[in-house]
């Protein structure tokens, strides 16, 4: 009796331990201010808890991160890694564990997830096109090829991707609302389009060329869309620079009535105006910027650089247009992201091994966070934003 | 030894048993995609699951919740209830438990959460004032007397509340970004403004009168905002209305470049551009206009009616102007909130005791929730919105 008693008993404090340690993992938290952290060379993402200013964990596997990107799905739950080496990652943000990965091209250059949060599509330069997973299940429920390499792949409303072809100079729309793609091509796009962004609103599909000068605005409440060239004096100039000095297209950004956006190898922001799109102003700044962001309230800009001016981060004013405040987080700021409402913001200064901190009004350093060569971060209320 | 063994297997069992029920009732789940629906005359919320088009679980005991309004923590765990009656309840989502309830004043109206989820603040008709809240203790941090039902209290950047004195026609900004409020006080507002507004960016504030036609802005980018009068025809008109017949200002959308919101009186809304904030036309509806609610990407317009003609719900296309499409979802709709990104809505139909739900691109209704006297729909991507 006393032998079976003690087996019973073991058998209970084992599975009494199990659940203890599940429980501890797995610690009942809300999810909207949890982030993630990616460290490139490490092929990991730590995951951050903004309200704690902390890391709480980190998940490791995930291939090559040069160049990643990150989606989250609705619920806030799940992050959906890019990789630069083709490979899509599904991480668990609360039991912090890789929960599936497919490895789904040979070369990728970013994603998105639809405005459902059902689909999850990879833009590829090898062998190019479009896959789109089910976020269930990251089983491919399309396949779109494209016969060239494919860039500036974004979500657009009504469970749409759009994507530019760098070989055609064509913009491809792919409405997956009824299941099976429906492909919308719209031609003359431009010579060598190297990136594109979305306007928060879903509206304007903007292309930069690097073939030629100038870029490509779409407005897609047009149907079709036609193809419209702005800032003909923005791109490449008369030297033409490697694609890799080309600025991300992503770094536009609203400010007020105006987009901000890095001038093209020069030390200068271009003010455009949102309604117009053409230029209405430059401010001059520390050295070549990389992004230009505005905090959600679009009353500040900060702009990080090129190398080798990229220890130093500038804030500009917008009404103004005016630099307000300079700071030296420390070598290679690489990446800034707001936190939702903007009071404070998290920089990535790689080469020191650290996130920082900052009061976007007092500019006060609140803390910071190890990290192995820290890059890009990302924040789970992208889940709800559109082309993000 | 035998009946040592018992007693600790007993004592075991009894903590498994305890753990298994926690584990149960504390779902890990993303708290990201949740929301919470007010059952008007039952005191109570629901807690709603956006993903599974379901409610997931119900908390009573929050008094009346008669114009009740909801705001929720960053980490979009926390729910914080502003019930007719003064009582600011807070609730866990997760847990499905009220943790904390204080009955701050005799009569009120709305409440607002710090850029930095750090305060919650109270308007209130009785006494008068706004009262300022610890988020994680519900303690009392600041009392701001102001000798007046104070209405249009709404969040801004920096740690800052912005609110209006009905009996004196000022508009206060109150900065609590060093912990005691400071005040800066705008005179010359208007006559009796009974509600009030700020734009998704934090820059605008515009008070309506019920006092006189037309309503106030302030450009809280200037220092101090000077007011400015516009929309000169916009008010009760020369007959006056009961307040409760002024439509709510919160009902303000931005739609493409223009804001949409319900005429005075009419049956029509009115579009004025973002930017001049004059009126640039207006569209006839089926009745008098109570929320007029862009979907996210400002493409269509939502718009339900005031009593009898409160059954309808009509769609505007926003480029056109037109009314795309007409549904009757029921009696009494009170209330309609879009998915963050806009691909569904949610409608509250009171006395159907229903909310139904809407894809916002093929009207088809795609599911539906049995609610006690549902009014406010309120979903936790608020938390990263200012001024909602």
């Amino acid at each position: 009796m006393t032998r079976i008693l003690a087996a019973v008993l073991l058998a209970l404090t084992i599975g009494f331990t199990v659940w203890v340690n599940n429980a501890l993992a797995e610690t009942l938290r809300g999810s909207g201010d949890l982030g993630v952290v990616v460290e490139r060379t490490a092929g990991a993402i730590l995951i951050v808890d903004q309200s704690e200013r902390a890391a709480i964990g980190r998940v490791t596997g995930l291939g090559d991160l040069s160049h990643a990107s990150v989606v989250f799905s609705p619920d806030q739950r799940y992050a959906f890694v890019f990789g630069r080496d083709g490979g899509l990652s599904k991480v668990d943000l609360l039991k912090q564990t890789l929960v599936g990965r497919v490895l789904q091209s040979g070369n990728a250059i970013g994603g998105a997830i639809s405005d459902d949060g059902r689909l999850v599509a990879v833009s590829n330069y090898e062998p190019g096109g479009v896959r789109v997973f089910d976020a269930e299940t990251l089983d491919m429920v399309a396949d779109i090829p494209t016969g060239s390499k494919t860039i500036g792949l974004v979500d657009a409303p009504g469970r749409q991707f759009v994507f530019t072809l760098w070989d055609h100079g064509e913009t491809w729309i792919a409405d997956l609302s009824k299941g099976t793609p429906e492909i919308t091509k719209i031609e003359g796009i431009g010579e060598n389009p190297y990136d594109a962004l979305i306007t928060a609103d879903g509206r304007r599909y903007i292309a930069g060329l690097f073939g030629e000068d100038g870029l490509t605005a779409l407005d897609l409440w047009q149907s079709p869309p036609a193809p419209r060239r702005i800032l003909a004096g923005y791109g490449r100039g008369e030297a033409p620079l490697p694609v890799y000095k080309m600025p991300h297209l992503e770094g536009w950004a609203l400010a007020g009535e105006r987009f901000v956006l890095p001038a093209v190898g020069r030390h200068e922001v271009l003010w455009v105006d949102a309604r117009s799109l053409e230029e209405t102003g430059r401010t001059k700044t520390h050295g070549q910027p990389v992004f230009a962001v505005a905090r959600p309230d679009g009353r500040q800009v900060w702009v990080n650089f090129a190398h080798p001016l990229n220890d130093t981060v500038q804030v500009i004013d917008t009404p103004s247009g005016e630099v307000i405040h300079s700071l030296k987080p420390g070598p290679a700021v690489l990446h800034m992201e707001f936190t939702p409402r903007g009071h404070e913001v998290w920089v990535s200064v790689r080469d020191a091994g650290r996130i920082d901190i900052y009061d976007t009004r007092s500019f006060e350093k609140l803390g910071e966070i190890a990290a192995e060569t820290p890059s890009g971060i990302f924040f789970t209320a992208r889940a709800h934003r559109t082309g993000l």
